[in-house]
């Protein structure tokens, strides 16, 4: 890439890179004239047609160029494509609705990955008659779950949202904790340990610790150099390089992480996304600045998996596949088998803590959802040059490749249908309007909150300030009246934005509270009390009911009760709140 | 890039990669505080300072990671680098512009650059006692001028446009002119040509004719390719696959041109990216389109530049320079000379034509402003390994680098006075006004938000507050009075003040809009759509227009359409040829 090569190397690569630009941008278009077909999968089918003509016909040409040239190699995958896709999914993730979503998805991708990994390791000594050690390496190097093409899919069908934000976060996470598994198993392999160590207490005891010691480290590089490049970032307002800054970040963190101080990489790079998405984008980055940002990492993120897809569609071994089509069929039996028996008997345990309720059909999509792609590819890549003598080479290559192709084609392509069977794409006309009118009216208050501070600031004049202010009002007026009518000839869209209303302004009650109890303005006992009571009626918002009619709430606040007791004048309403704040003040 | 090179080698390339990116955000941030100092030259110079470290200290580390992974091939800067920089800087050239100064444009790159590179030549078998032909291929290598630092110069100081159209077309067509020169040349070189054959009219004839069918057939695989890309960009509206198509375009018809038709690259490529960014850009992209190719490229183009200016630094070989200073300095002078003797005699013949009338300051200005840097780099690289025997590659290394050194940091940071000692710099007099104003009332705002703190904080009793906020109020209503006056009596200014301020307005809209998207408020499809409004109007903005006022603006956002559709009885206003389109929808 920086050092001379010689002449033909530099054109030959230039020329690889342009055929599979060229072949993305005829799949491009023709995806765009179809309308609605993945355009991640058709890439790799794309790709996959290129790879059988070569398997087929001996084309020489092709071979060489496509097949020699196109190598997805481990360090490309992991050092240099995935670093800038896990930066852009983590970067675009907004912290809140992860932290709202924040248990399902940990227990899914902590000790629901590590569940997984066991059984299927287990499974796989009898299925595919490998020794224990490589039948686990297998499990935790193909169940870590990719969600590119299911996002897409996701957002293109407008799924919900909170099924997207447990989707991604999940496969964000999984990815980290998959790569760590995968290395210790590895390194085991390597010393030559023999699977019944991993049984021993004290080596068993050794290898967790080693995990807990990878996966926090690269949480802390992550946000060591996430608050660095943030503190830099707060005092510049500059977009170029902000934009160099970010990239600096993203392979900053992860080259740091893995390479010199051996800890999680790919955590370290998820959590600086995170940050520096959120934290950063907000106070951070100037209106300018964040348009540029992201705008360059969503093009580069659509590069990069552009590239991937059709490399991994180019690369995928077509003879190999046949050869072990036994053993790939049973791979993708048991991994789908693995997965499901994560995904229901968790979501289930979780479903006992009422409010967090993951309803049967997203369990549905979040098991067949699972899509195995980049990471496992990544690995078992890696694993044909680091492998030490023994381990089936060849049949894991097929097998990892063949479940992805199955995943990312089948799994990825019926996705549509289930989702509409389940019923869960679930906006009307109506919703859509309604966040068509809402979204235009924030624009527009953002439009009007920039002018007036630009004015205060000196930079446009009154008159202008003017024209603004009667064009964007006029506008706003308008929307306001659009939105009222709107919920008011639609009752069930009004009821649905007032829960919605009703969760966030409970929430910050709850939060409040949570405050006042932590700094000892309220006794813990009290706060409790209080909490539960927002809890209570979180949990009535959730199922539906709205909170805010109080003739239809059939409860009084407990501290109106207690004041009664106390001999107040409780039969104060709202109204009276007011008098009765006077007379005791 | 592609193919697999080993665990380390990626990388170390990639630690290199990112050390550069640091460095140059550690100089940009440093340039954004210090104010108008020319980034690209801060990057050289950082560059060098790295370079000069390594030539005295003896640095194991440093001189492993960045002289020998840092060197800037022949390949890497022709087929990889410099592909992005002509086509972006051709892409965001006004077609229409550069036709009106075509002729002086044309008769400076072509006729202009011959006959420089035969008197640089000439003077060159003297002055530095080569042969003719390694005198003339020097010239030939080192003449070509580059745009980069000079044009962002002309923005910051706000040169006429005018002058920048001359100095960016004449840099555009000249790196072809120049690349297909030395092409020639050096293929005489190797076949042994002595200097003598030159004057043969048999072959002076061939060379001249090999000349002319190199550049139009990069003319027509440039024009044949653009068109191309063009008519398939007519029928699609796919902003990432335009952006992709973008790429193809401008690494394919350079290498179409260059490796498999061998005529010349650089031309087809300057050409195709003209053809795109006026053509393309008006009748085959959305708005959307639009801002996110340009956006891409202005990024590329940045990043690109930053590595190479920071890579010339690194690899400027300081202790050749040093050794041959003699040659370096004569160099420099000469090839200002050759310059000047060719911009004064073929302006004033140009003059001649009464609606050229080019002034004597701007042809100073062309003279001085005639940088040197990344062709001439990049073609004395390529000599290294492809000159025959006899070619004394490393006095020529010496040179070119010397004299890029030289124009890029002497000529280019005196750029800025030399302008504003001919009186070129063409902020008026009004517009200096209005800054001072502005700045002024700015500093009124400060002084007073500060006063109401103090007195919040208690440090300064209330009658004093009153004092200084009346002293400063009035000085305020005076001021915006002056502002108001100035705008008033200026129409121009406070169209050019609108423009601006309606800008960073549509940039807030549109940065709120992304907020909500990713938080989840809209969905992304409407989010998508919201914001391609915004970005109609940016682009109307851009073009000059003021979208303010709505009797002039001639549409309806969609969500009033919407509104209409959904038949909601709010008065949503439309205009009344969206009615009929409706109406006949």
């Amino acid at each position: 890439m920086i050092a001379a090569e010689g002449g033909t190397a530099v054109v030959d690569q230039l020329i690889v890179l342009l055929s599979v630009f060229l072949i993305a941008s005829a799949v491009g278009t023709l995806v765009a004239k179809i309308g609605r077909f993945p355009y991640t999968i058709a890439l790799l089918l794309a790709g996959l047609v290129v790879s059988i003509i070569v398997a087929v016909y001996d084309i020489g040409i092709v071979e060489t160029l496509f097949v020699e040239e196109l190598q997805l190699s481990h360090d490309l995958i992991l050092l240099v494509l995935l670093p800038a896709l896990l930066f852009e999914g983590a970067a675009t993730t907004d912290l809140e609705r992860l932290r709202r979503n924040l248990v399902p998805i940990l227990t899914l991708a902590v000790p629901g990955l590590l569940v997984s990994v066991a059984l299927l390791g287990f499974v796989g000594t009898y299925a595919f008659n490998f020794s224990l050690l490589v039948s686990l390496l297998f499990a935790s190097m193909v169940l870590p779950t990719d969600p590119v093409s299911v996002l897409a899919l996701f957002e293109e069908l407008g799924a919900p949202d909170r099924l997207s934000v447990l989707v991604e976060g999940e496969s964000l996470i999984n990815d980290g904790v998959g790569v760590v598994v995968f290395s210790t198993l590895l390194a085991l392999l390597v010393n030559g340990s023999t699977p019944a160590s991993l049984l021993e207490p004290a080596k068993a005891a050794e290898v967790a610790a080693e995990l807990v010691v990878v996966s926090l480290g690269g949480l802390v590089v992550g946000l060591v150099t996430g608050y660095a490049v943030y503190s830099v970032m707060v005092n510049l307002d500059e977009q170029m390089t902000e934009i160099v800054l970010t990239i600096v970040l993203a392979y900053g963190s992860f080259i740091l992480a893995e390479h010199y101080l051996h800890v999680s990489g790919v955590i370290a790079c998820v959590v600086a996304g995170l940050f520096i998405g959120n934290q950063g984008a907000e106070y951070a980055m100037s209106p300018r600045t964040k348009i540029s940002v992201f705008n360059t990492w969503e093009t580069a993120a659509f590069l990069v998996n552009t590239f991937i897809f059709i490399a991994i569609g180019v690369g995928t071994p077509i003879p190999q596949l046949v050869e072990n089509w036994q053993l790939i069929v049973g791979g993708i039996v048991f991994v789908i088998l693995a997965r499901a028996a994560i995904v229901y008997p968790f979501t289930m345990l979780l479903n006992l803590r009422k409010h967090i309720n993951i309803p049967l059909s997203y369990q549905h999509v979040m098991v067949w959802g699972g899509l195995h792609a980049s990471i496992p590819i990544a690995l078992v890549l890696g694993l044909q040059t680091e492998a030490p003598a023994g381990v089936p080479t060849a049949e894991l290559k097929a097998m990892v490749f063949g479940i992805a192709a199955f995943s990312l084609v089948v799994q990825g392509l019926t996705m549509k249908k289930l989702l509409s069977r389940l019923g869960i794409v679930t906006r009307t006309q109506t919703e859509e309007l309604y966040e068509l009118l809402v979204g235009r009216a924030r624009a527009v208050d953002a439009a009007l909150d920039s002018a007036e501070r630009l004015h205060a600031s000196g930079d446009i004049p009154a008159n202008v300030l003017d024209d603004f202010e009667a064009e964007y009002g006029r506008e706003k007026e308008d929307l306001n009246e659009a939105i009222s009518a709107l919920l008011r000839d639609n009752p069930e869209l009004r009821h649905e934005q007032l829960l919605m209303g009703e969760r966030r302004v409970l929430q910050e009650e709850k939060s409040a509270l949570m405050d006042a109890t932590r700094s000892g303005v309220i006794a813990s006992d009290v706060g409790e009390r209080l909490m539960e009571e927002v809890d209570l009626k979180l949990d009535r918002v959730r199922s539906g009911e709205s909170t805010a009619r109080r003739d239809e709430e059939g409860y009084t606040e407990s501290w109106r009760q207690q004041a009664a007791e106390f001999g107040l004048d409780a039969d104060v309403r709202i109204d009276d709140d007011d008098r009765e704040a006077q007379s005791g003040g």
